[in-house]
């Protein structure tokens, strides 16, 4: 099959192996496959990852030991756990110390025309929520995280920083369960293209961050979407004092941070990663808010240096593969 | 009157100027104050202090516009707001932007003959309660303030980081409330002179941090008292996924850190500074647990030297100064 494979560079291999179907776990065809932020770290080296890249999915289920999947439109949880472990009893796979990740870790990723994902991994998609909104299950969902993990104020406190895709998401997905944030970036266009997702309510307040030195405001929970270990330190300067800060990104490499703030202003630092799938595409099926429009391209696997070009240009939010 | 001035050099000045008694403000008469590792973090140019440091102490009033205050034994809470801001109505005057703090923000501290803080600052002190007991309220409410913040685990899963006056003083407090902790260490000699606070529940169980490569277990809490930053990286291997790790000491400069872990582990990390008097003070009086066996010397002022020394060797924990 043809798959992108990284070892170092990444390069189109047109008779890649097919993904074996081990016991318990299923072939997707992939029908579409997002480019995200830990994608372009991992072709910087994070993770030493060797292998194809790619998490975020849609597809349909061509291999099954269970006859029911077979022809289903599917996404599915990138972390596969071991199945033994305390973490995995308790429902924590992506926390088991023995998992494998979906393009991330020990496992084949979406930039290929198939993969392979444990049966319980999967989840059917409703005729109702298209692959263009369906691929992007996956950081819907980790934004959603942050809904399990805090408990956000009513009425204003929350603060988005970055206004990159994961701070578009997040920003729609907080806006759409009714929260009003305000998101801080440097990119005129894209704090526009933000504030439109939400233009039917008015939720999503945004502003140029440093451009007006009148601004003191500090907020009650801020959600570090930079995506760079300088969004932290900027993080700790918007925070109140008891104040919250969500670490939803990981920088590639160690900076020189101060920790002394923490302490001092009393700051509880949550990290948050994946979240669960059930509910984002609840939310898509009723409609909630509509991610389509965060996408600026679709390419094949074959233009995969052009759309990795793309996913860093601003104000370009998020770019699509299409292997089939 | 006689007091410790620290301005790049600390030295003893023996006509330092008396503390004005501002209006709402008592003079108090030092009895005893601690050395601390933020006083020798000041010396080493934390927070550019330049004054009397001290914040640790015991005393008794001299001078008050409230005569019921002449003559009490009291300790004195460190933080000293503005009384007109959004924290200080909320009672959290140790988050007032404005406020300044005893010995190590715009206030003179213990290290004196005497000081000055707001009558609202000050508590009494039982008499059961002695001067080498009562010098230590202010870091047993700093780790009474854990029990504030965090939800511990009964039965185990709280691990404390380090083996110094801080460590011993968390593990005091946490035992004593009825917690079994475990303490990491580097230091065999203070490791079991921590054990033996708490000889009577065996609550705390201590281990050679690095020792036994046996050792791999992983704790829902761990409590950063280490006092260096590379205590919160060793914090990131001890803490399971999605546990806590309790920051308690202001590393003096910024570190190269890595937050991958953070956010890949979901791991909350919670700033712990001062916390409340009145618990502090209840837990002496009820003698929940005895601090003095922390005590390794008391030394006047002129022997400032001496005590600063003392405080910085192994094992020693607790050194005290007696200003009169």
């Amino acid at each position: 099959m043809r798959a992108l494979f990284f070892d170092g560079e990444l390069k189109l291999v047109n008779d890649y192996p097919e993904p074996a179907q081990a016991a318990g776990e299923s072939i997707v065809a992939v029908s579409l496959a997002g480019i995200c932020g830990t994608d372009r770290e991992i072709l910087r080296g994070y993770m030493g990852y060797r292998g194809v890249p790619g998490h975020e999915f849609a597809g349909r289920v061509t291999h099954s030991d269970d006859p029911s999947m077979i022809g289903a439109r599917v996404v599915g949880e990138i972390n596969a756990g071991c199945g033994d472990c305390d973490a995995c009893r308790a429902q924590l796979q992506r926390h088991c110390r023995r998992r494998t990740v979906l393009g991330i870790l020990g496992r084949d990723g979406a930039f290929a025309e198939r993969l392979s994902l444990p049966d319980a991994n999967l989840h059917r998609l409703p005729d109702t929520v298209s692959d263009e909104a369906a691929v992007m299950v996956e950081p819907i969902a980790a934004a959603g995280e942050i809904l399990d993990q805090v408990e956000l104020p009513t009425g204003g406190g929350v603060l988005i920083l970055g206004d990159g895709r994961l701070a578009a998401i997040v920003a729609m997905v907080l806006s759409g369960a009714g929260y009003a944030v305000a998101v801080a970036g440097r990119h005129r266009e894209k704090l526009a293209r933000i504030a439109a997702l939400d233009r039917a309510h008015g939720r999503i307040v945004v502003y140029l961050d440093g451009a007006d030195e009148r601004r003191t405001d500090r907020y009650r929970i801020v959600i570090d979407c930079t995506g760079n270990s300088a969004g932290f330190t900027r993080a700790l300067e918007l925070v109140e004092p008891r104040g919250t800060i969500v670490l939803k990104s990981t920088a590639a490499a160690g900076a020189a941070l101060n920790l002394a703030p923490v302490v001092i202003n009393e700051i509880t630092v949550v990290g948050s990663r994946c979240g669960r799938f059930a509910p984002a595409i609840e939310w898509l099926a009723a409609g909630r808010f509509d991610p389509r429009p965060l996408i600026d391209g679709v390419y094949p696997l074959d233009e995969s240096r052009a759309a990795f070009a793309a996913a860093a240009e601003s104000p370009k939010f998020k770019i699509l593969l299409r292997p089939a």
